[in-house]
Parts: C-alpha cells; structure tokens; sequence
C-alpha cells in the first residue's frame, strides 16, 4: 500500500435485509461514498460484525464487492478466524482478487494460549496459502479477541516472513503498545496502523502508517484529511475536532451507534439492522446520539439516499 | 435423552493426523471405547478443540462418525459459533442425524452483549432450524468464551421454546450457579449438567442431570460408575477418587495432557498432536503427568491400539 493511496481505513459497517442477509447493494454503494471520501475498505472488522457471518457469506460479497468495480487495492478484508481451514480459505480469495492486504485476527475462542502456539497458527496459514502476494496486517484487539499479540510474536512472524508479515492494527486503546510496536518495527518497512483515529496523529509523527478506525466509517472526510495533512499547522486543532466526535459515539455501543447515525443522514433505516448478538440502538439513546452530533454539527455529506 | 443411557457424558477429543486434518478412523475407535466406558460423546465440545475445526470439517467428522455406526442418540455435539449461519448448518445436521441433543455455545466474539441480543441469537436459530426434533443444551462456560448465559436469558428461553430448550452445561466452574440453575429449572425436566465430574455427585444429590466432562476422555468408567451408583454408601469415596484423578490433569494444559495420557497409554502417538493455536504438551511435563498419574494407580484400560 503506498502513502498516495491514503493512509486512513474504515472497517465498513455491513448492511442486513429483513431477513438478516447481507445486503450487497447497500454495501457497494456505501463502500463508494467512503472511497470517495478518501478512506480505505478494511471489510470484515470488528465493525463490520464480520464474526457473525459465515465464511461463505464473506467470500462471496468480497466477490461482489469487486465484481461491482470497488477497486481491489482500496480493500484490506478481515480474515482471521478460529480455525485455520476459514482463515486460509478467506485469505485466499482475497489474494486471488487483487486485495491490498488482509487483518488477521488471531484465533480467539481458546484463551491463555502461547505465543508458541499462535505463531504457529499463523506460519501454518501463511504457508498453506503459499503466495508472494499475500500481504498480512495482524490484528491486534485484546479487548475483544482476549488474546493479545505480543511484541516478541510480531518480531517473530516478520523475522519467519518479512515480505509478508507487513503491518499491524493496534486496538488495544494503550498508546504505549502502539508506540513500542512503531519504535520497534516501523523503520524497517512494517506499518502499525493505530485502532482510533485518536491517536492518528500520534501515530503519524511517531513514525507509524495511519490508523483503522470503527469512526472511519461516520466521518471519513475528516479523518482522512489529517491523514493527509498532518504536516500542517492546524493538525493539533484537526485532531482535536476529530477527538470530540469520537467521543459522542464513544459514550454508545459503537457497531449499533455507526448504523444509527448513517441510517438517520441517509434516511435509510435498513442501516439500522444488526445481527445478533448485536442489538440496534433504542429510539432513546438515538435521540441522544443525534442530538449530540448536531451540537458538534456534524454531518454525513453526499452519503447514497433514496431519499426514504 | 433417558437417564438409561447414562448422565455422563465426554466432549471426545479430536485426533488429527500429520497435515493437521482430523482423522476419522481414530475418532471412530475412540467413541466405540467411550461408548463402552459408558460415557456419551459430546464431540465438537471445548476440550475437543472444536472451535479450530471448520464446520465443513464438523459436518464431515459428524456424517462420518453415524456412518461408521456410532448411535446417533449417544451423541450431543457441540455446534454453537459466532455465525448463526455456521450454528444452523450443523444443528440442523445433527437433527436429521438423529443426535440426541446439541449443546450450543453462545457467540462468542462480541463482548459484553445483552441478554436480549443473546436471546435473539438463539432464537434465530431456533427458528431457521424449525424442526421438532431439536433438543437445545445451552452451554455456559465464561472462563473460556467470556460470554455468559444468565439465569434470566435462560428462564425466557425455556418459557419461549419449552420442548427445544431442554439443559444446560454449566462449566462456570461456580457451584452456587449450578445449584441455582437446579433450583430453578430441574423440576421442569430441564437437565443440569455439570462442566465437571468435580460436581458430579452434588449435581445429582441436588436433582442435577450429570456431568459433561473433559476428565471423561480419559477415566470415563470411574466417572460413569459413580454416574450410575450415586445413591449407593461408596459414592462420597468414588467423589474423592475422581478429584484426585481430576486433579492431576488440572495441573496441566488440559487438552494437550488430555492427547498426551491417551497417547501414553495407547501407544498411538498420532493423539499427542493438537491444532494451532494450542500446543503439545512438552516431553518434561509429559513425564511429569505420567508419573502422577502411575502414583494414583491410573490406567485406561482397553483403550484402542495398534501396539505401536
């Protein structure tokens, strides 16, 4: 992924029917607007209740996402799953399709396993799929997955497989894991990717690649504009102004909150739908959330409507 | 399922062979000598590392082992995932099988989920699957999937699907929650299990169902006995017997010293391998497990072998 492609990713919020299915359309056309917006398709994150759909589910809207013409560079698909036989089969499809990279989450229903062990769950898909192509940004999410990827285990893996092992996203909300991994690693080519657009600028005057962020998905524009000019004088102030949104979705469930805002400026309530276990956002608390937003004046300009 | 075919029950360990692919044969053999022990086969459960197996692989193993004439009313395996599209893939499966149950983990990736989302999620599947035959054991076990099944989700669950929602595995390792679990629900026929033969005596003397133990891979005679004999003199000395066969293995990783005492004491050791991201127990702690278990007089006796 080079610097002119943008640094800013958003794991895209997906789209349900009635029926709970994903619906490709809606996740086309919204994956357009963000690309337009200058931010990066990291499909199939935490964000885009990614674990709630099958693998076979994944594989074919990566398919329909780039048969639809969103370009394969601009897509960084999650993949990691419990078991290696998903993980490779997802991580495949997106090497076969010409995707930037792929975030792999490590297995994550067994806890206190070592990093013996997940090195060797990653070796054994990176070598299964067994392409120069592939491009792997682990994830590391402890709050979530509960299984953490140390440092020594990213030394690891890149020292096993430099060309391949090539970033990290960073989600564990504590700047000095993210600050130790850029130290670390980042002079030597391997990107970290901060999991908050808090620590964007952080994170680019450190020395590190950008960041993958839920937020990316309600204000792209703006994120990735300091991602872009974070060099400049007012970048203190961009981030500040970036900070106090963050916030207002921050005091919501994060995924219900994403669908609420972009269901209530597209006018499309579809947006609204989540898979279980994830529950929409109560006419109350999205009351709240708009109100919020508006002392902020936030806005989601030129996003797809129907005009419902 | 009728307290004849015994309240003990093992979630089988899963062999696999030198490329990591689970080997059936083994598998087969396995539950033959589980079945003997007199212990039910909870394949697919935690200790059988079912959650580093595909549900590709699970519909498989499960087809293969009724093919290979395994009573499909000794089998409850475990099919709950992330996806409800991967929980009813291999629920309905185990339906048109005939197994005798399925015990059904909740979705285990997003964290700190409602009641009501989880309520939704068990009810989705319940209903996409849509078949009377269906017996749902919920299975409880927040150590491990860091998700819980609370007393009130499971009251509405059995008041929403009576003849569907029919037990609980309960491998909180807390006692005070098993016990009101059986408070609760077993006068309604609702079955309580036990995550371990460690509550196995409690659980029945307090209108319990059994147990659902990983220990029941390796000593599931003893375990069954006691299963059986609970209302005899013995039963509080076959108790202490058990922990302290319970106990050894406690010290230990337990799935791998589970692989490791079966691959000991059957010669065959193809079962010493586990799948990423756990690890094989090391030959230091191998020897260490062995020697405890010889000064406890401990033997699986019977077990499959090729004299290797």
């Amino acid at each position: 992924m080079s610097m002119s492609q943008g640094n800013v990713w958003s794991p895209v919020i997906t789209p349900f029917g009635s029926d709970l299915s994903p619906d490709v359309e809606r996740l086309v056309s919204h994956c357009r607007w963000l690309i337009s917006q200058g931010v990066g398709l990291a499909v199939f994150g935490t964000n885009s209740e990614a674990n709630s759909l099958t693998v076979v589910e994944k594989v074919e809207l990566l398919e329909a996402l780039v048969a639809a013409g969103i370009p394969a560079d601009r897509l960084m698909p999650g993949t990691g799953s419990c078991s290696i036989g998903d993980t490779v089969t997802l991580s495949r499809r997106a090497v076969e399709l010409g995707c930037a990279g792929v975030l792999m989450l490590p297995p994550f229903y067994y806890k206190g396993v070592s990093d013996e062990g997940l090195f060797r769950y990653y070796s054994e898909v990176i070598e299964r799929i067994d392409d120069a192509r592939l491009r792997v940004y682990l994830y590391h999410i402890p709050p979530v997955a509960q299984v953490s990827i140390s440092l020594p285990l990213v030394e690891r893996l890149i020292k096993a497989y430099p060309s391949t092992v090539v970033g990290i996203k960073d989600s564990s909300g504590d700047w000095s894991n993210t600050q130790a991994l850029i130290d670390k690693f980042s002079e030597q080519g391997f990107h970290v990717y901060a999991g908050s657009e808090r620590f964007l600028l952080a994170t680019l005057r450190a020395g590190g690649a950008g960041c993958i962020s839920a937020t990316a998905n309600v204000n792209p524009e703006a994120i990735a504009r300091l991602g872009k000019t974070w060099q400049q004088a007012d970048a203190d102030e961009q981030q500040a102004s970036l900070n106090r949104v963050r916030a207002v979705f921050e005091q919501f469930q994060m995924i219900p909150a994403l669908k609420a805002a972009t269901g209530h400026y597209s006018g499309e309530k579809d947006w609204l739908r989540t898979r279980p276990p994830l529950v929409e956002l109560s006419a109350d608390k999205s009351r709240e959330l708009f109100s919020l937003l508006d002392a902020e004046h936030f806005a989601m300009p030129d996003l797809p409507s129907t005009g419902v």
